[in-house]
């Protein structure tokens, strides 16, 4: 049975990891018949009132994440790379504004260190990683330079060219379609980048999460 | 396009409606080519932390609803009957703390007043009603002393006893299964009361979702 770390970021598409992207990854995850390490770093955010679209009071990345998980989570920082064959990370801004600060920065971004270290460090074991959505900014900040990892985060022409900046290859890609980078042992789906629906971004998730499985040991 | 509303009672198992049931009940009525009003109470609650299961502060049912409906939700007092043809209700304690009582009342349980005239209405005038988990026990404080309608919470003796006796049939049934009432459009599935996981819970909330839409018109 694999054991796959799953990162989240928060619970809600605004502030935190897209609920539908997290779920469809770990029903994925169960069926192709994986052990979820569910976890998220220890850190505060200002949330975002989802019925308005307004900024609202801080909230902690781990205790909100601990929705999704059912309580079943911990603290990305204790997450080694030696207790994992595989991550998955779900998108919503969450990836984008806690676990790094590309949605604000760009490429000028910076990183959550825990996160980065647990990427750096299973990137350096030769362990696959998946991600979904804008996630993939992530892994073009950390591997772009050295390694120019193949991407997608679906056809939208200015996110692409901020990958490219931080030297990943930018491929266009349908919710349906996961991108493989064998080499780099990164897979990648656009989910709600292109999906008008949960539906929708259903099969990209589900071809992403098993050809991340399919490259452990590999 | 059948129109069905997705009764939704916060965002989370222990306070709101059950996350990965959430999601996977929208996922098969976006596969089915349902349109989805997403609807929840405008109600207070105090909320639990998931992380320690502590109770935590105040939080609304609407706006945590909204962060699982990406802010396409509106106040469920003002979803008429008329608007949509089915509901379908997730569990998780949101739907036994907020749209009824029933986790802390049992038998004796008060229900959210425009969840109830919503639900009223939609059986007075033929629509199909669906429910997974504990959202049943909703289904039996309302429609039990009059329609005994056939449900299931999966098989766990004491919750069945406080459901029949509102006047409801319980009838034993997997997390794969779905039970349908025909006579009084019924349909209902274990998901979390019994299933390990979401992967395990979604065949039978797929089967809920497909034979409530069955019923629509019937």
């Amino acid at each position: 049975m694999p054991k796959v770390a799953l990162i989240l970021s928060g619970c809600g598409v605004q502030d935190g990891s897209e609920i539908h992207e997290a779920v469809l990854c770990l029903t994925a995850l169960q069926k192709a018949g994986a052990e979820i390490f569910y976890c998220a770093p220890d850190m505060d955010f200002t949330s975002v009132n989802h019925l308005t679209g307004k900024s609202a009071e801080k909230r902690n990345a781990l205790v909100e994440s601990a929705r999704i998980a059912r309580g079943n989570i911990r603290d990305i920082a204790k997450v080694s790379a030696k207790d994992v064959d595989a991550a998955i990370l779900p998108g919503g801004f969450g990836a984008a504004k806690n676990l790094c600060t590309f949605a604000v920065d760009g490429p000028d971004c910076k990183l959550n260190e825990p996160t980065a270290k647990l990427l750096r460090d299973l990137k350096s074991a030769g362990k696959p990683i998946g991600a979904a959505c804008i996630a993939p900014a992530l892994l073009a900040k950390l591997f772009g330079a050295d390694n120019h990892p193949e991407l997608t985060i679906g056809n939208d022409a200015g996110t692409a060219a901020a990958l490219e900046k931080l030297g990943a290859k930018h491929k266009t890609a349908t919710a349906a379609q996961a991108v493989v980078d064998r080499k780099n042992r990164i897979v990648t789906t656009p989910a709600y980048m292109c999906a008008k629906d949960a539906a929708e971004a259903w099969p990209g998730i589900e071809a992403m999460v098993k050809e991340t499985l399919g490259l452990i040991g590999k």
